[in-house]
C-alpha cells in the first residue's frame, strides 16, 4: 500500500509517495531532503529527530525522545515507518542539536537575583565633598579626607597604603576638593571599617561601571571572568591554558619543579602572565563610550584554583603537599593587593583568595560547592570536578566530605595528541556510523576542526568504543575495515578528520596514548566518587542529584560520559552540568560577601578523606580502567546499547560499506 | 716685694721669684711653664684656668668661674695677681676644657631605668613549639602556628603579610617544629593582636640581641642609632649629610626640586641612599660573636624628621607644604614595612614615622619635645631645635605652642665655604686674641683641622665680632693689621688656618657669605622664638628653662651662642643642650610604647602658629640681623663683654702687636 509523505524543511515543502513500512528517514531521501544521520541510522545519535505534524506512522524506536518531545510529535526518522500519509516538519539541524543538549549544559551566566551593589558589595564608590583647607583650618590632607568620609559615609576606621598616600593630596587638589573614593569595606556588613583602595578627582557616574575579576586557576587552565560590580554583569569570559603546564601536567609534577632553584619563581611568574594577559584580553572585549578600559582599572579579584595553584600563584613553597602527611601551608589567606600578588589590576585592588580544605581540596572545590548549592541542598548531592585534580564532594546542608584523585588534564584536551580547549575550532561532539566507521563532528564556531576538546573527546571515545573500534580494554581493532584505524607512531590510532578538512592541515586522530590518558582520567574520577560514598555508607543510587564541575565544551552528551564510563548510570535527568562551577563560584564571592563568608563556613565544615590512605582506592581505580568498567552490571545502560550496535551490525553487516559524504 | 709662686704641672714643678701685683700669667711665663691664652689675656676664654693651691692672690675678674670653681681655688692666670708667696696647680689644657664645657653638652645616651623589654616594648621574640602534623591532622601550617601563638602566648589575631607566609613552611620544618617568632603588637599593651614579622628555626637565646634602629632625617644631616631592643642600648650612632643636600640646601628648594618631572623620586632615592649607608656603617661597628650583623636583622625603625623630609622619603608629593595655605598631605602615618618605605631592614620591619603637627612643625619637634621633657614640664621651658628650620615649641604640661622659621643649614655647617659636620677633623671652638688676631681652635679628634662645624662658626663669628674683626653688621674690617682678614673672592674673608695646617692643604677660612648666611639663621631663630613669646604673651624672662636640640658638636659654648644673638641673654644655668632630640625621642619611641603614645599626644596637642601670616616676624628678623642685635639693651652681658674689650683695646693699642705662635 502507498502512502503519500509531505516534508516541510526551510520554508520549502516535498513530497513522495513509499510503501507502507517505509523508514521516514528513506522516504526523506526519496523527496530529495537531507536529514543527518551521524549514528548510520541506528537511533543512537537523535540527529534525524522530526516533528510529525499529521497522518499515521509507527515509532520502532524512541531511545532519545522525551515524554515532552513525544507529545510534541517527535519520532526519529531512522526508527519510525510510515504507515499512512503523513506530513512532517524537518527542523533546522541546529534546532534538533540544541533540543538534544541544551537542557545538559551551563546557562548563559546571569545576575544573581538578590544581587544589590549597595547591600551586597564591599568595594565601593563613594562620592566626598571636602571643606578646602585655609590659614584657619590647616589640617593635613588625609585627616581632612578621614574627616569627610566620617561624616559623609559613617566610616570610623580609613585605612589606606603608602601607594594611596602618595595620590591623595594631587586628587584632592586636582578634583577642587571633590572626590570620588574607592574603598573597601573591611568587615562587611560593618561599614566603619573601611580600606582606601583608590581617589578619583571629581565626582563619577554612579552608575559608571566599577570593575572586578573572578578567577579560577585549574591546573591545566585559567579561566576568568571580566564583571561590572556596579550591575553584576559578566562582560567578558576568557580562558587560556595555564602557562605553567609546559613545566608539568599535574600538580605533583609542578610542584617537583618549583622545588627546583628558582622554579617557584619561574612557575609564578608563568601563571601570573597567563592571568595578565587574560585581563588584557578581557578588557579588550569591553567596548567603552569613553577611554579603552585597562585591567588597571580592575579594583577587585576574587580567585579561586587547587591548592597548589594557589600556593604558585603565591610563590608559597608548596613541597608539603607533595609529601606525606601533604600539609598546605594555608589554606585561608589574607587579603592581599594587586601589587603583592603581582596581577596588572590596580595596585591597590583588593586579591580575595578563597579559601581552601586540604592539599588536594582546594577553593576551587569551595567555590565549586558554594556555586552548585550542594551546601545548601536537603537531600544527598554528588559534587564531581571533571577537571586535572579530580574533586568529589558529597554531602547536603548537614555535613560534607571530600576527596581527591589525580586525573590529569586529557578532559581539558591537554596530554592528548590533538587535544585543545573547548574553544573555536575544537571538534565538541563526535558521532561515528557504526557501518561505515565514517565520523561526523561539530567543530565550535563551525569552521575547520584545530583538535578535540573534552566533550569531543568523550564522545569520540564513546562512539570508537560502541562501533568496535576500540575493545573495552581501549585497544583499537586494527583489522577495522576502514583507512581511519591504523597503526600510529604509539600503536593504533583512528583518525577523526583528514588533513585536507582540517585548519593546520594535518590529520586529527585519537590514538593508543591518548585512549590510556582518558582512561586513566576517567577511572580516577569513577573510583573516587565511588570510594566517596562507600566510605561514608551512601549508595550512589540514594544520591539525589549529580553535579558536575569542569571546563568541558558548551555542550555535553551525559550519555556519552556514561558510556565511557566516566559518571555512574543514572538517570539523565539526575545529573546536572554546571560548566566552571570554581570561577562560577568565585563570581558569586566577588560580587556578595554574604556568598564570600558560606565560602569560609563550606571551607571549614567540609571533612577531607585521604584517598591514598587505603587500597580500596587504587583497587576501584584499576577496575575503572576500561570501558566502561571491568564490571558492566555497573552500566546497565551501557550493556543494552552494546547489545543493540552488536545486534544490529550482525543483522547489517558492518564495515561492509562506506559513506561516501561526510555529514558535518 | 718680692714673692715666691711655686707652678706644679705635668708632674713637675717650676719656681719663679716676682714682684707684688704680676700677673700669674706673666709668673707662669717667667718659670718657663706654659698656659693657653687664646683671648690674648683679656679673660673672655677662661683657658688660662689655674688652681691656687696656697698663698695670696688677687682676682681682678672671675668672669669665667663659677662659685664652684671659685671654692675649688680656681682663678684666671691672666686676670689675678700675685700678692704673696703662692702655690699654683696648673691642670691639663683638656681638664680645663672639659669643665668650661662639658656640664652644658649632651650626656652619653643612657637606657631609660624604666624601660623593660617585657613590658615596653612593642616588638617581641616568642619561642613556640608546635605538635607536628600527621595524617590525622593536616592542619594547614599557617593555622598550626597561629593556634601555638594563641596557646602559648595568648595571641588571638596573628596577621602577616604574603612574604612572611612563603617562609614558614620551610622554616616550622627546618626548625622540627620548635620555632621563633618575631612579632609586632599592633595594639599594645593589648597582647592579643599581633603581626608576624619573621619566623626563625629553632630556639633562640632570649637575651640575643634584637635589632632596632632610630632615625631623624634632617634637611641637612641624617642620624641613625642602632639599638639592641632587648637591653635598650645604643650600640652605635652615625649621622652623615642628606644626600638631597646637592639638591638644595633647606626645605623649600627641596619641595621645588621634588616638582621636577623625576625630582620626587630623585630626592627618595637619595635619602634612602643616605640612610641604607648609615645602616651599613652602624651595623659594621657592631662586633657580633657569629655572622656580622647585616642591616636585613633590623626589624624595627623609629623615625622621628620634619614633614617634608618625611614626605620626600615615603614618596609623597610635598608640593602643597611650599604653598600657602601650607598643608601636609599627611601629619600622622600608618605603620609602615620596610619594603614599603625601601629601607635595606628586614622587608618586615615596622617601620613607624612619628606624626608631626603641621608643615613645618614636624616629627623631629614632637620627638624632640618628648625628649626635652618639655611636654612634662610645670614651669613654662622654650625648646628650640637650631636646625635648617628653626623650630620653636614653648609650653608645659598644659599647653604647648610652635611655630618655625627657615633658619638655613650654616649651623650644620652646609652653606658655609668651609663648613662640615661636627666630626673628625672639625675645628669645634675658636678663639681669637684680640691684640694679635691669631686664632687658636680645636679640632674633634685632635688631627689637622678640616672645616668648621656649628659650633666652631659660632665661637669664630663670636670672636671676630669681640675682636673687631668683624663690625655689628657682619662686615670685616679690612683695615685690621693681620694677614688674615683679607680681600676674598666675594667680599672680605678671615683665615681660620693657613694650609700648611690644614688636612686640605688650603686655608680654611670665614667668608662674607657664610657671615650673611650665619646672621640669617641666628636671625631667623631668634625672631622665631621672641615672636612666639610675644605671640603668647610669655616674657622671655619667665621662661624657667631653654632646651637647645641641634646637631651641633660635642661642645657649645652658651657665652658664645648669645653674643652672635642666637639665644637669648639669660643666665647660663637656664639652658641645657640638649644635642639631637630628635634622634633621641625616636629612641624613646622605638623602645617604649607608651612614649611614642605620649608623641602622638604631643602632636595632636601642640598649637602651630603660622609665622608667615603677619609682619611681626619679619620686623624681628630684620632687626635681629646683626651681632648681636640692633637692639644692645637686648644683650647687656654682650655689652659689657664689648665694653670691656674696648677698653682693653684702647689701653693696650691693640693690633699695634702680633703673636708669633699659635696656642693651638
Amino acid at each position: 500500500m502507498q502512502h503519500s509523505v509531505t516534508f516541510t524543511y526551510d520554508d520549502r515543502q516535498a513530497q513522495v509517495t513509499v510503501p507502507t513500512n517505509t523508514l521516514l528517514s528513506e522516504a526523506a531521501r526519496l523527496a530529495g531532503v537531507e536529514i543527518g544521520q551521524p549514528c548510520g541510522g541506528q537511533g543512537r545519535c537523535g540527529r534525524c529527530a522530526i516533528q510529525v505534524t499529521g497522518g499515521n506512522v509507527r515509532r520502532r524506536s524512541t531511545l532519545r525522545l522525551s515524554t515532552a518531545d513525544l507529545e510534541q510529535g517527535y519520532a526519529l526518522a531512522c526508527q519510525t515507518v510510515i504507515e499512512g500519509d503523513a506530513t512532517i516538519y524537518v527542523p533546522p539541524q541546529e534546532k534538533i542539536e540544541r533540543r538534544l543538549t541544551t537542557d545538559r549544559v551551563v546557562a548563559e551566566v546571569s545576575v544573581p537575583a538578590d544581587y544589590d551593589y549597595l547591600l551586597c558589595q564591599t568595594v565601593r564608590r563613594l562620592f566626598v565633598s571636602l571643606p578646602p583647607p585655609s590659614m584657619d583650618d590647616q589640617t593635613d590632607d588625609w585627616s581632612r579626607l578621614q574627616t569627610a568620609l566620617r561624616l559623609q559615609h559613617s566610616i570610623e576606621r580609613l585605612t589606606c597604603s603608602l601607594g594611596v598616600l602618595r595620590k591623595i593630596g594631587p586628587v584632592l587638589r586636582q578634583g577642587e576638593w571633590q572626590v570620588t573614593a574607592v574603598v573597601e569595606y573591611t568587615q562587611p556588613p560593618d561599614r566603619s571599617a573601611a580600606r582606601l583602595i583608590d581617589l578619583l578627582p571629581g565626582r563619577l557616574d554612579e552608575y559608571a561601571p566599577l570593575w572586578g575579576c573572578a578567577v579560577d586557576i585549574g591546573t591545566t587552565t585559567v579561566t576568568l571572568w571580566l564583571v561590572d560590580l556596579v550591575t553584576g554583569m559578566v562582560h567578558a569570559q576568557v580562558a587560556e591554558y595555564n602557562g605553567q603546564i609546559a613545566r608539568g601536567e599535574d600538580v605533583i609534577s609542578r610542584i617537583i619543579y618549583a622545588s627546583r632553584p628558582g622554579g617557584g619563581e619561574e612557575l609564578q611568574q608563568r601563571v601570573l602572565e597567563t592571568i595578565n594577559g587574560l585581563l588584557e584580553r578581557a578588557c579588550k572585549r569591553v567596548k567603552s563610550p569613553d577611554a579603552p578600559l585597562t585591567p588597571q582599572q580592575i579594583v577587585k579579584v576574587t580567585i579561586a584554583g587547587n591548592s597548589t595553584m594557589m600556593h604558585l600563584l603565591l610563590g608559597i613553597p608548596a613541597s608539603s603537599i607533595r609529601l606525606s602527611p601533604f600539609i598546605t601551608v594555608v589554606n585561608h589567606l589574607p587579603p592581599l593587593t594587586g601589587r603583592e600578588v603581582g596581577l596588572a589590576v590596580h595596585p591597590e585592588a583588593l586579591v580575595d583568595c578563597l579559601p581552601g580544605v586540604a592539599s588536594y581540596v582546594g577553593a576551587d572545590i569551595t567555590a565549586g560547592v558554594l556555586s552548585s548549592g550542594l551546601d545548601n541542598a536537603e537531600n544527598v548531592m554528588l559534587f564531581l570536578d571533571v577537571g586535572t585534580n579530580g574533586e568529589t564532594v558529597l554531602g547536603n546542608r548537614d555535613w560534607l566530605v571530600t576527596c581527591a584523585c589525580s586525573a590529569g588534564p586529557a578532559f581539558e584536551g591537554a596530554g592528548v595528541v590533538h587535544g585543545m580547549r573547548a574553544t573555536s575550532g575544537a571538534i565538541e561532539e563526535v558521532w561515528i556510523n557504526s557501518e561505515t566507521l565514517e565520523p561526523t563532528y561539530r567543530v565550535i564556531g563551525g569552521g575547520k576542526p584545530k583538535g578535540l576538546c573534552g566533550s569531543g573527546l568523550i564522545s569520540l571515545l564513546s562512539e570508537a568504543f560502541l562501533t568496535g573500534i576500540l575493545d573495552k580494554g581501549g585497544n583499537f581493532n586494527l583489522a577495522a575495515p576502514t583507512p581511519r584505524v591504523r597503526e600510529g607512531a604509539h600503536g593504533g590510532e583512528y583518525v577523526v578528520a583528514w588533513g585536507d578538512e582540517t585548519a593546520t592541515g594535518e590529520d586529527i586522530v585519537l590514538t593508543r596514548v591518548d585512549v590510556d590518558n582518558l582512561l586513566r582520567a576517567k577511572a580516577a574520577i569513577y573510583a573516587g566518587f565511588t570510594v566517596l560514598a562507600e566510605n561514608v555508607g551512601i549508595p550512589l543510587e540514594s544520591v539525589e542529584r549529580v553535579l558536575v564541575g569542569g571546563s568541558f565544551g558548551k555542550y555535553i552528551n551525559v550519555e556519552k560520559a556514561i558510556q565511557i564510563g566516566l559518571l555512574p548510570d543514572m538517570e539523565w535527568s539526575r545529573f546536572e552540568f554546571l560548566g566552571n562551577t570554581s570561577v562560577k563560584g568565585a563570581y558569586y564571592a566577588l560580587l556578595d560577601w554574604r556568598k564570600r563568608e558560606r565560602i569560609t563556613h563550606i571551607a571549614r565544615r567540609m571533612t577531607y578523606i585521604e584517598l591514598s590512605a587505603d587500597n580500596t582506592f587504587y583497587e576501584a581505580f584499576t577496575s575503572a580502567l576500561f570501558l566502561p568498567h571491568t564490571d558492566l552490571n555497573k552500566f546497565p545502560s551501557v550493556a543494552e546499547a552494546l547489545s543493540r550496535t552488536h545486534k544490529k551490525s550482525e543483522e547489517e553487516a558492518p564495515y561492509a560499506t562506506r559513506a561516501d559524504t561526510n555529514l558535518s
